[in-house]
């Protein structure tokens, strides 16, 4: 940590700041005099609240944090990737991995419908959401538990694992009963009740990025899970808020190179939410490829048009194949793998 | 709802969608044919997802949403203001209300002197936070229980009533006990288990706004609670998120005349949060004021620089009580009453 | 200035960096050892293109500056409030100073009894467009000099001196010989070119935000007027870009207490055209006021709902008469003084 | 045009609005009345000003605008891609073109150094600034003429037509005589007066988006230019400004897709300025190329960590190197060709 003290500070503003970094056990402080500013430089265990406690003593000017805030998720203190396995499938490798499905689970046949052609189109994982967030009271939430049973038939009859949203604490046992993977969705990623308690669980979590999460944000949230316990954190993208009201969200893909440097752990993208455009999830599909992503979350729906939730941005199952040629085209460009359809 | 058919859909596409919404009970559709483009109205009960199966049908330039889909928390159907009361204090009516106190609640001795600062000054609530949402696990979460037996206490001995956050559904019980007034923070605006939850207490709820949710989505989460059948809701702006990085956040005061001709509910508003600086906090709280605030929410510490929790937002007693004074000054000038201070 | 090495960097990247600050003429480097990573502290003329050379450098994690790198428009070598005088009427000082009148110069009849009123009332300064910016080729685009010509009378007759925007390098010498203020719009805010030629001349300029320009840029682009010898510069809040659509833009009223701290220039605020709304207009205005504004631009019009530029967000008469009672009333609050009107 | 009544608007509030619209020359107002609100659809010649005006009559709660205000931009009355032929290259067709080169042209060695290995690497347009904005007025502002006379030397030894920004419509003519494509940088794309005089010339104009314009705003911007008489407009995305501060700018790579729907233009990405980043350039130029880009504006430097201007984000010669190879491996993927590297 690094206080600079103001233009106008005195010699003795800058001494107290320095015996009051000493007072504390672990910490040391270094006074660097300069000709326009002073500048005193912090080594130690370091606490949260030190950068506080700095910024309102007298004549300081600015209070710099160095060191990254989020030790477990961050690649600093754990050089190697990540790989999260999910039955035969590893997230974070060489493996494009492509979860497909619906963006809520409306029927038997809807499910089992789409869980096939995923599968024979080469999706990996299995998504559909039986509890839905939704910003009006008066609209669809899902199924709840029965989509949750529909969903593991589709599992027993496809192979397919399965990922899906818990969006309360209190179904996070039910959820994990039925899912491979938890998804914890983009508003809830500063839900930290939610953090704690899949933290204390054994299955990977798929955590969302917020509307407006920064990086650091949305480490400290994947911080929150690894520090519970569970070291399988899966970060997915899904678009910010802009001021660009045109598309729903501004897909930002410059988090997969950023995201991959800063941390260890696996990114996915999300283009579905993200665009809220069927025509343009496909080129931000393989954009997301070409950038590096390890993985996709897609939208497929046997009848988007009749969709009880966000139909608009859900591909048929024709779209849906298109996709996957054009993803196995730009893996191939970049070296990575994609499954082959299992019809 | 209007439907709008692009530039080169043809008849027959029109004839579709007419005859796609006539099928539906309870909706009408009107054609109006354009020279370049034709429109269809649409009138009668619109369901929520309507708008997603129009926009997908050939032909569908545009589908535009007329009436608002918040009908509770809008003033639409409900014109006159609405007043929360909370034992003898009017929130919603030409007194402009300060709740005050420090942002987490440390321990007895500094609960108690805030609080009896506060009514000395003239607050009229007390607020301290007991459960603190925090970005990073590694920092003070609150004294949970503890925090809302000592807020109980400092209410019993100075007769404010109290207001602390509450972060998650199984806690409500629990702070209802406690609290006058639960609070929702800003990154739970979208809980909407949390939300429900609320919505079936029968104390007020203050609501904030979350750092990236529109004034739309804001009060559909207000829609949420009263649809649950708890009326009392009072909203919050606490400043969003935007370019700007050298304050928190940027304070929106125009949330307060737009919220106040969308909807009936009471708006306060949270200088301390939103500027995350304490020599920033008077002049936006007086701003708010002038803006025409309902109340507002400061965060007062008898000592910020060793607040365990965001203490460079907080004002000392002396800050505090010149606050006061120019709030009193402009609420006068605006023909609005505060309370005197209770020494 | 400050270098953090990454926590991988080793000795020996230290020490080049080290050796690359020493070698240039008037620049010393401190070396910090800490125990996790070392921090470089760098003092002397430091030139802009230092913060890339280092950044680049092999182990180097970040740099940071820590001086600011406007200078003349900056509080730190020039503590003293700038007050800007054009004629009889100081802006910066106590008194709170309007400029009222129409968005574009219409027609003698217009922009005469706009005058009036705007006197009548107590604006000082008498605001109107003769070259205007549009989003649209399709729009009005302002009478051009015949405006400059009509603005001219209008001073004139009422003795209020005026403001107008300049748009374009080319048109500086003909608005200059004109107005008495020159006005750079939010568009403009960053085009060098046109702040360079204002930086010649030897009247105030009104320099408004960009609608996404932070306040480090809008105070280096103030830098740019101020270096080329103009010192009187007069710094505009008219609303940000946010991600909120019901507005026009987000007023940000906390520029006015962070550029009083950041700079001594004087900061008004211009609330129609951040708001878009003349229905907002007011409460933003006194707002403004209460958060310590040295002035106000407002568009008032005869007849706002045949206004051939902006119509919606400007006052007819009585709404601005309304709204300078309300400003009074603030003003005396804040202990300012606004102009009595003069009838 | 659409005029939607508010909920408590009176039968005679509609009937003005009639009536106003059908006293135009060319309108004609039809009426749906609905249970709820009533409608007023309006054809034909719609003249800018209409929505303001509309918007401020009593009982009007919103006006709706259903056409678009790009006409000339706009791909309903021009279905076909434009195609822009610079000598021998044509772009916005089948070839994704590469444009390269340095931030800002140095001297003569580093601009012919550059040129070669662009040219050896299968760029086929040569970028480098002569005219530099900057937002600091003590940055280094580029070698004005000089650079543009190296460029020309440059493009006569290798035949590679050049790229380079115009800043100011003084330098219109200069920078036309020497370039190839004139470039109108993000800080300009609403300086109407510059597009309207590069309206005048009939060389091609690469326009950038700015930090905060909208995909409308930005193709009224370019319908300024062909409104003027130069139908060669090339788009160019380069990121835009949200809240997060990581990397310069968050690139939207959605505007791909989406200017190709909404426009006949040409849209290529400019991933240097984007990210800011040097190491981020390759997989955010890879996503461009995999979203449908029809080219790519690179920054290439022989030493990038002694450039005068963006160091940081200029690409080396064999990351350059690098980098093409990848883009020829997605374009391949995606059916398109890029030219041979002619060493």
């Amino acid at each position: 940590m690094i206080v600079v003290m103001g233009p106008n500070s005195t010699k003795n503003d800058a001494e107290k700041v320095l015996s009051h970094i000493e007072t504390k056990v672990g910490l040391k402080a270094h006074m660097i005099a300069g000709e326009a500013q002073n500048v005193i430089g912090v080594i130690g265990q370091i606490y949260p609240e030190l950068q506080n406690e700095l910024e309102l003593m007298p004549g300081v000017g600015e209070v710099i944090r160095v060191s990254k805030p989020y030790k477990l998720a961050g690649r600093d203190f754990h050089p190697d990737d990540s790989v999260i396995k999910v039955g035969d499938v590893s997230i974070g490798g060489n493996e494009m991995v492509v979860m497909a499905g619906p963006c809520a689970v409306e029927d038997r046949q809807q499910i089992l419908d789409t869980a096939r052609i995923a599968k024979a189109s080469g999706a990996r994982i299995l998504r559909g959401g039986a509890f839905k967030p939704r910003s009006s009271p008066y609209s669809f939430r899902g199924l709840g538990e029965e989509g949750l049973r529909l969903l593991s038939e589709a599992r027993d009859e496809t192979g397919l694992p399965i990922i899906t949203e818990v969006m309360n604490s209190n179904d996070v046992e039910l959820v994990e009963r039925h899912a491979d993977i938890l998804q914890i969705g983009a508003r809830n990623v500063q839900n930290f009740n939610l953090l704690d308690v899949v933290g204390q669980i054994r299955k990977p979590v798929l955590l969302k990025r917020g509307f407006s999460t920064s990086y650091e944000e949305w480490l400290l949230s994947a911080e929150y899970i690894i520090a519970g316990g569970n070291h399988q954190v899966i970060l997915c993208e899904r678009g910010i808020r802009t001021f660009e009201t045109y598309t729903r969200n501004t897909l930002d893909l410059e988090a997969i190179p950023v995201i991959k440097k800063l941390s260890h752990l696996p990114i996915v993208v999300d283009p579905s939410h993200a665009t809220g455009r069927w025509d343009l999830v496909t080129p931000m599909a393989l954009a997301a490829v070409a950038a590096g992503a390890h993985g996709l979350l897609i939208e497929v729906h046997p009848n988007p048009d009749k969709a009880l939730s966000d139909g608009p941005q859900s591909l048929n199952f024709d779209n849906f194949q298109r996709l996957m040629e054009g993803v196995r085209g730009i893996a191939g460009a970049v070296g990575r793998t994609v499954a082959p359809g299992q019809g």
